[in-house]
C-alpha cells in the first residue's frame, strides 16, 4: 500500500499512541511487519513476534507498552499505544481515507421526485431510489442499488454496488453493506395445503441499526410481522443468511456463510465462526462463541463456547473429536475384552 | 402491520373459516398473539398457546373447530378453520396486498426490439429484456433484472431487483425469485488435460416449472446437456446452490444454504433443512426429510427421515449424538476394563 | 441441443480424435448416452458402459483406444481419443461456440473518459467502468456489470451481468465470472475497543490470475495489506467465500459453497469438495483432497486426502463413520462387560 506523505507525528496523533522517535518521519504506507521497508509502518500485537522488533526494515511500529519497555534501540520508531491492533486501524484510516465518491445524483441515477434526499447525498449510475424512501445526509448509494419504497438509509451510511434494500426497510446511521446483498426479501414462510405450500406474505421489515457492517452477498430477510433486528455495532460476513424475525444483539460477529434460522434471538457480544448454523426459534445468550461449523439447535446460556455438530461445550468436543478416529480401534477392543471375558467365564 | 380497514366479515370470506363473532368489526393489522390489540387479527396453531386466547388483546383469533368449541367467551371474536395458519396466510393475502408496480415498460428499461412482451407486464428501470426472450402477461421485472436471450419467464411471474436469468432458461407463471439470484450460470464442469482443467461447455437450461418461489442470492446452474429441473410448487430458500442437470420435484422445500452437488434428483415433497448438503449422482425419494446441517452422500429411499454428517437415520444420529460427548469417557472405561480383565487373567 | 450443422469430420478434427467412420456425416447436436438419438454425437468415459455403444441412437460416439478395439460393428461412427471427456468437451465447443455479445459500448453504459478500453472490447447495458480502469482487448462486460476506480480486465475475459470488481483489483486474461459474483469486497477484520468493533481499513486489493473461472454469487474478499490471490487455472464454483489474505494457487478447484477464513494458503492441484470449511492462517499442501462439507482446521501436508468435521485423513474417516451409528450398542455393551467383570471379581 502507498498514499499520500503523512509524517509519523501525525499519525500518532492520529492513533492516540505515543511516539518515541522522529516526529517529521514521512510515512508513506503500511503493510505486514515481514515485508515493511523503510518509509513504512506496521504492528506487533503478540509477544512471539516481538523478537522481528530488531530486524524490521519498516520505518516504525506500533507496540504495547511492555514492548516498548524492553526495546533499546534507537530504530525503528515505535509508537506506543495499549492496544497496538486498534491503533493500527486507526493509523490505517489516517494513511488510506475511505474513498468517497463526490456528492450529487447521477444524472442516470432513477431518483423518484417523492423520495426523500439529505445534504450530501452520492447517488451513483443506474441506482434507483423509489418513493417514499429517504436517504440521510452524506449517504453514498453506488452503482446499482436499489432502494425500494418507503425505505430508510441513514445519515452516513453507504451501500456498495449491486444492494438491494426492499420495501420499507430501516437502514441506520453509518452502515456499510458490500456488493450485492439483500435486506428485506421475502421469510421463508409457507403454509401446508395438502401436498402444496401456500406463502404466508412477509409483512415486516428488517431494521439494522447504527454502524452494523455487513458483507458482500449476504441476505437479511424481513419479518412475517414485526422486525427482523440487526443491533448496532453488529458485523456480519459475506453469504450469510439471517432468517425472518430474528432478532441479533449489539457487537456481535458473524463470519462468512453463517445462517440463522427463523424467530431465533441472537444476543450481545456474540461470536459465530464460519458456516455456522443455528436453528429458528432459540435464544444464543451474550457473550456465547461458537466455533466454525458448528450446529446449535437448542438455546445457549450467556458465555457459552460451544463447537461440534450438534454443538457442545469446546472443551468436551476437543476431546471427544479426538476420540472419534480411534472408534473402529475401540469397537475391536471391546470385541477382544468380550472374548476374554467369556473365556474366563467358561474356564471359572 | 397496519393497512387498510377491512371488516372481520370481509376476512373471514377470504380465508374460507367460519365466523364466531360481529362481521362488521373493523380489522386494521395483523400481530403476533402476544402482541396484537385492538383492531388486529392473530391466529393459534397449537394447543399449548390455548390458553392466551383468554388473555389477548386481538380483536379476532383465527383456531381450528376444536379450539372453537372449547371457547366459552363472547371475545374475542373467532375465525374457525381446519388449518388456522393457511387461514392465517389467506387474511394476511387480503389485509395486506402483493405490492405490484404498475404495468409498463420504465423508459430506462432497455428492451430489445425482439423480445416478446404479454399484456400488462412492468419492466422497472435498468432492467434488460434481450433479443428473442419472453416475458408473459402481467410479469413484473423490478429494477435492474436481467433476461438474457431467448429465455422466458411465464404470466404472473415476479423477478425481483438484480436477478439475473441465463440465456435460453425458462421460468414458468406465478414464480417468484428474488434479489440477485442467478438462474442458468454454468454449471462447474471440466475435463483434465494434465494440470489444467478445460471447460466443458453448459450447452443446457434450466426450466422452473409453475408456482415455484427461490430466495435472495441463490443459483441453479443450466444443464451441461438438457435441462436442471425445479418442479412445481417447489420454495427453495436463500443462497442454494443447484447444480447442473440436478432435477427437483414438486412441492419440495429447501432451507437456506442448502446445496445438491450435479445430476442428483430430489423427489416430491422432499423437505430439506439448512445448510444440508446433497451429493452429486444420488437420488433422494419423495417426502424424504433430511435435517439442518446433514450431509447426504447417497441414494435416500422414499419417506426416510436423516440427519447427520455421514446423514443417517435421525432417530439412530439424535441417540448417537447423544454419546458422543461420552467418548473419552467410554475409552478410558475400556482401559479400566482391559487392565482389571489383565488381573484376573493372570491370577487365573 | 441443437445447433449448426457439422461434419463428423470437422469434430473429429476440432478434437484431436482419431475418425472411425463416414466424416461426411452431419452433426446436429451432442446428448448423454441414453438420450442421443441421430444427428447427434455423445461420448464414454467409464467402461462399465461400454455395452450402451452397441445400442445408442447416437450418430457418433467419443471413446478411447481400448473401446475402439473391442468394437467390431459398422455403427455408430467412433471418435477415438486419449481422454475422451476432454474431446467431448473440445467437441461441444465446437458444436456450440461461447456465445459473445457484438462489440461495441452499449449507449446506456457509463463508461469514465478516464477509462482504459481495449479493441473490440463489448460493454453491456447500464454497465459502469470507473475513472483509471482497464478492459483488455476482447473483454465483455455483460450488462450492470461494475467495474470500480483503478481496477483492470484482462484480454478476453468474461464478467456476467451484475458482477461487482472493486477499486484497484486486477482480474487476468481469459477470466470468466458469473452473474453477481464480488471480488474486491472489503475483508472482515476489526479491532476491539472494549465492547465495540473498530473497522480495519481494508487497503489491499485482489489479483485473479489468467483462465481463473469464478462462478455466480460468489465472493472474494481484498487484502488488508497486500493481495488476496486466485491462482492461474483455478476453477472457483458459486457462493464459496474466500477471505482476505488468501492465497490459492493454480489449477485447484473448489466446489460450491466453499468458505476459506483469512490468510490461509491453498497449494495448486487442490480439490476442496462442496461446503468444505478452511480456517484461516493454515497452509494447504499442493494436490490435497477435502470431502465435501469436511472442516480443515490445521496445517495439511501435500497429497493428503482428508474428510470429516474435524477433517481427518478420509479412509479413517470412513471407518470411523460406520462405528458412529454402533456408539449407543458400544456404550451398552461396556456397561454389560462392567457388571460381568464386576461378577467375575467378586466371585474369585
Amino acid at each position: 500500500m502507498s498514499a499520500g506523505v503523512i509524517t509519523l507525528g501525525e499519525l500518532a496523533e492520529g492513533a492516540g499512541a505515543r511516539l518515541l522517535g522522529d516526529a517529521s518521519v514521512e510515512i508513506t504506507g503500511a503493510a505486514p511487519i515481514e515485508d515493511a521497508g523503510p518509509g513504512e509502518i506496521t504492528f506487533i500485537s503478540e509477544k512471539k513476534y516481538l523478537d522481528r522488533l530488531a530486524t524490521t526494515g519498516a520505518s516504525a511500529v506500533i507496540v504495547d507498552e511492555e514492548a516498548a519497555a524492553g526495546h533499546a534501540g534507537a530504530r525503528p520508531s515505535l509508537l506506543v499505544a495499549s492496544n497496538p491492533q486498534l491503533a493500527f486501524a486507526k493509523v490505517l484510516g489516517v494513511l488510506r481515507p475511505p474513498r468517497r465518491p463526490p456528492a450529487g445524483i447521477h444524472p442516470r441515477a432513477e431518483v423518484h421526485p417523492g423520495a426523500n434526499l439529505g445534504e450530501g447525498v452520492s447517488i451513483g449510475p443506474f441506482a434507483v431510489v423509489e418513493e417514499g424512501a429517504r436517504i440521510g445526509d452524506r449517504a453514498v448509494l453506488y452503482p446499482g442499488v436499489y432502494v425500494a419504497a418507503g425505505a430508510a438509509v441513514g445519515a452516513d451510511s453507504v451501500l456498495h454496488a449491486g444492494v438491494a434494500v426492499r420495501e420499507g426497510c430501516l437502514i441506520g446511521r453509518r452502515v456499510t453493506i458490500h456488493c450485492n446483498s439483500v435486506v428485506g426479501s421475502d421469510g421463508f414462510g409457507y403454509a401446508r395445503d395438502g401436498e402444496a405450500y401456500v406463502k404466508i406474505p412477509q409483512t415486516g421489515i428488517v431494521r439494522v441499526e447504527d454502524d452494523v457492517e455487513i458483507g458482500a452477498c449476504t441476505t437479511v430477510d424481513r419479518a412475517t410481522l414485526g422486525q427482523t433486528v440487526i443491533g448496532r455495532g453488529t458485523k456480519i460476513d459475506n453469504l450469510v443468511q439471517i432468517a425472518h424475525n430474528v432478532r441479533v444483539g449489539e457487537h456481535t460477529v458473524m463470519a462468512a456463510q453463517v445462517g440463522i434460522a427463523g424467530s431465533t434471538t441472537v444476543g450481545d457480544g456474540v461470536q459465530l465462526g464460519g458456516q455456522v448454523g443455528v436453528a429458528g426459534h432459540v435464544n444464543i445468550g451474550d457473550r456465547v462463541m461458537a466455533g466454525a461449523k458448528s450446529g446449535v439447535h437448542g438455546n445457549v446460556p450467556a458465555g457459552e463456547v460451544l463447537s461440534g455438530y450438534p454443538a457442545i461445550p469446546h472443551n468436551v468436543w476437543l476431546k471427544s473429536s479426538m476420540v472419534m478416529p480411534r472408534l473402529p480401534e475401540l469397537r475391536k477392543k471391546i470385541r477382544e475384552l468380550e472374548k476374554r471375558i467369556a473365556e474366563m467365564e467358561e474356564g471359572g
